[in-house]
């Protein structure tokens, strides 16, 4: 098979570097363009990652290859989305004074810059801009692939491409725990609090080391609504070209703690049927057996502990390249009806971000889609 | 009035330490007891803290007074309790291997020195040690001070004195928070998961920095079975010399962070009757106003922040000298029926230790029940 | 005597704050006007810190009183230096692009507010915009009170008033223990490993949490040029209207750790004359016994620690509520001639910052140089 | 070549582990034996780590093949190192109250156990015991190989083999970097400042959480003065059957930081002859170009990193497996006569323990010394 050239857009900035590092020496893709903005286009892109102060601006493991490096960065306004077979996409655009003084927002601008790419080509985001759509699905590979139909309708915008969100990292893993149980057992409620690792708050804005030395940071701006709707559509119903959301009820409390990488969460589910520890554990196991031969799926799509002190951020976020979701502590709850609780350890970055997205493209290859 | 006289069991250790910083200069208690371990004894308590590598082990704020220092530390088996008024005890003994060998337990050897201080004086202790007898209340001033007269009947022990132990200190915050609800809006269910302090894990087998550095650590052994019980017990009703537990339903994940001090709990709560964010809040503000005239009694019992990025545990451990259950985020829940959350901050070795267990001292003191 | 009423500069970031904490309660000093930019300017102070995702921006400790919430911010441009009697200043510019295609930087803007401020009033700063100009002075009270003279040398810019810049943080710490070595014994060479906190770097362009953690940065840009030079002018002579600087040779590496406050610095000094160790403590004792009456004053100017594990930026850093330095660890030094190593830590944000900065004005009041 | 059989004595400790997983699939090295003390023998590997929490205590990454788990843990005290071509060992053994009363100490009972490994087979031990002993070098491969033959002369003892211990783990990094110096400008005195990770403590005796966050621990206890010692006998002479020190001044101040691997070490250095950053560099990059071929040798023994915010613990440890050395912000000193300066990471439980150690291993067994 000859290799589907792709671009990443944003290719400088922490979630892009996650692109390259994801993409750099995979077997189906070839990086042809890397995008970013003024600051950096016309620079070949081992010089643009380096900084101001002298410092080299990469946080993402190993340094791209010469091939990478070698590579000249193209301005967004000027890149072409036909130049490539699938865009990756890692931008938000914040607005200026004057934008958001004609009403422009970061969801508008991200939108216009997306569109711009899924009318040309299939475009994979790591952003909100066009989560909530209604001919937009949220397709985690191994948990609703069969959304991904959905795709075909955004033709009707007129679009030769798509739209293809991943979802929020923290939605990740809890979605990916659910859907055994959701499927096997029914869910009626799920309450979640989570500790999420500061590489979800990117660098731009990033949590100061003073702020979270010593301490937990109780509330991410709009973190739990998203994780919230997200779950809902992710484990909802396709058909007649439409998702409805799952019919559960969930709340959600999120948190920022001091770890580098990877997302923890206590869940309590309560479930519709009654179940049992074992069966739930059963049910774990047995997802996402369907993604042989997806280059960047995990050997297990989620790993089970008995360890009680297990899992934890540090020691499980790199289970199957974190690309596995690890859970632990899987015991009766003493309160909900047919109650469930356990943690779960989710590689934000890896499975949560560019990598995740790699995967979804993936897929969308192997079924055609692409 | 005279002060009462007080011994501290377990003076050098970490608890120990705290309850001697509770007790230097208390207006209505003097120190005339430093009770320790065969290491210690017969040592000035400025010499039994410091350590064999040359360091000095104090860890509990300003080094304890000249006066204090000079005290000749009293071996556990000597000290008499009828020596002083008041026994605080901070002390739990792990069995040796011979003992584990004939049956002795934590709880049993930790039970049989408590009971030898009981025999003769009232003994406020900071372990779990008979904090789930039927004749032995756990009180948090401003809570269920209502308990009180359940000391009494540990008489038919046939002891002079009594044993109160206070809860733990994951508990304290919880049962804080949610006594206004209950007793305005009864409960039906809490679900909470905590992020807790280090310093909750003592010194002795205490967290190393290798296993929390960047880390969390979802699972705390036996803390768990202890907030659930310890809640329902705490907010039951007292009657006919029995405490009857609160019929609610309750259900934690306990799990430890890399802060110092201050647990952090995000609580989400189901109500019987309908609630308001705002009557929550304003039964919260309200709670605790009767400990007017207690020494360590804080302004406030609860402080509620309106910010959104609070309570943080860095700072809003030591509101009101760590007294205070520093509650945020208080808004309608998602899920649950009459569903409130919200999250607390309420430092573990502060009001969940040893100024917690002089603040119970000073309660019984002015009841007359000392 | 009647309080000298004080101006702000800076007031809403993170040293500003310092200095309103320093001042608020201050019994000579009253703090009558709060400047800021245009993003605060017009605001009462306690609505300036409000950010714009609903938190409060307040990092100095205990919130401000009433009284200062109350304060309505003034823009710099509109302030008038004469409506008060000292000027604290604690504000960096940074040159737009405009301004920097016109040659400007951040010390030339920052030395012209300063000198506008200059020209009316005495204007205590910590920046380090005037810090090597020859009719500066960096007075360090206790260590180099008589270099105030020179202040004087500054009538011939054409100023009623002055600028007189505190040390660099790293500075500070490392001038006050070298003194009393450098008076007693001379100095050849001092070798300098820095251990810097956080809060040295502040929060605009502050440390990444995600870049701190689990880690040590080498290099902090500027700083060790600045320690050298700096240490060198405080420790020099004064004559005739100009500073000689110390004839001493100094090398430092500056690197940042994941500490909040508090600057740790390993010392290593070949002393001209013989010295043991005991007579280095001993001279570090006698340091600053000058400063009895001054409100901001430690106790002790140097604290020495026995306790070989000492000091600890977390334990000592408060010593005298910030404004002492704490030593330990004095011991031969096994390389160098008449060698001598040590341990300190010295607040960077107190005596290294905004207290120390009142320290010094409270010492030119006393002299009648203010 | 047949591979040659090993035993690993201590095997449950974290430096055992960090050996097993050095030698798990070694190309000429088989494990057939894993010692460690009473409460593990008898019991299979897999088991032996499971710790009575119900945690598996293992903290050297990718858990043991099934291999080794299955592999039988013998009693040190049965053990026989003749069933083995090379033994491993990491154990020191603390004394207990009686053998302490007898006089016993760490060193003279662990000199007993390597003693009666040495008596047998060519012994490489990660402790101390040993390394200041007469007829003992210190050797690191590609900086003192030829100090090898002095290992014969222990045929004097009447051992069959010999104890080869390898250094301190911040000796490794500062005496890799030094060699080329020593050896290209001659050396005069060496002032190093280091900044050690937590695992250098170990587990047994850790570094506490609670001690460590936010904090600087700027003792460790007996550290100075092995880091001084070695180093001198590591850059000597070897002649005649013995090594003569180098004649170089040294001094150090041992710091601990909250950080998990590598060693940070600040070095300034006066050489004897002039020499430049740029030659200082080039020697550094010739160093140990004859370990080609060695299994476990690094590609680079030391690495150069021109961005001045570099090397990095958390970035730069793990460079070609922790073997390498990285050293950055070379510079001229402003102070020492003929001086440099420099930091350099070195992962102290890799290149400096056991993973440093098989490297020894392999370069004996290349020099036919085993």
């Amino acid at each position: 098979m000859e290799k589907k050239t792709v671009a990443v857009v944003g290719a400088t900035g922490l979630a892009g570097q996650q692109f390259i590092a994801a993409l750099e020496e995979h077997p189906w893709f070839q990086m042809t363009a890397l995008v970013s903005s003024k600051r950096s286009a016309g620079k070949k892109y081992g010089d643009a990652v380096k900084q101001a102060n002298g410092s080299v601006g990469w946080w993402a493991g190993e340094f791209p290859s010469d091939k990478t490096q070698q590579m000249v960065v193209q301005l967004s306004d000027d890149f072409d989305p036909e130049s490539v077979d699938i865009v990756f996409t890692a931008t938000e655009i914040a607005p200026s004074p004057d934008q958001q003084a004609r009403g422009e927002t970061k969801q508008s601008l991200t939108q216009a810059i997306e569109s711009r790419f899924a009318t040309a080509r299939p475009t994979i985001s790591t952003t909100s801009a066009f989560r909530y759509e209604d001919d937009v699905p949220i397709i985690i590979p191994g948990v609703n692939s069969n959304h991904a139909p959905l795709l075909k309708k955004q033709a009707d915008r007129g679009w030769k491409g798509f739209v293809m969100p991943i979802p929020n990292c923290t939605t990740t893993g809890l979605a990916v725990s659910l859907k055994p149980i959701y499927d096997k057992f029914g869910i009626d409620m799920v309450l979640m609090t989570s500790m999420q690792a500061m590489s979800g708050a990117g660098r731009t804005g990033g949590v100061l080391g003073l702020d979270i030395l010593d301490n937990v940071i109780p509330f991410i701006a709009g973190e739990e609504e998203k994780v919230q709707k997200e779950t809902q559509k992710i484990l909802g119903d396709y058909a007649d070209g439409a998702i409805t959301p799952a019919d559960l009820k969930i709340s959600c409390t999120c948190t920022r703690v001091n770890v580098q990488d990877g997302h923890t969460e206590a869940v309590f589910v309560s479930t519709k049927d009654r179940c049992t520890v074992d069966a739930v554990k059963e049910a774990m196991r047995e997802i996402g057996r369907e993604l042989t031969g997806l280059p960047s799926a995990p050997g297990e799509m989620i790993v089970i502990r008995e360890d009680p002190f297990r899992p934890q951020p540090k020691i499980d976020r790199n289970a199957h390249d974190g690309m596995a979701t690890v859970v632990g502590r899987v015991r009766e709850d003493t309160a909900l009806p047919n109650g469930i609780k356990y943690v779960l350890v989710s590689h934000n970055t890896k499975m949560g971000a560019a990598k995740g997205a790699v995967l979804v493209a993936e897929q969308l290859v192997q079924e055609g889609l692409i």
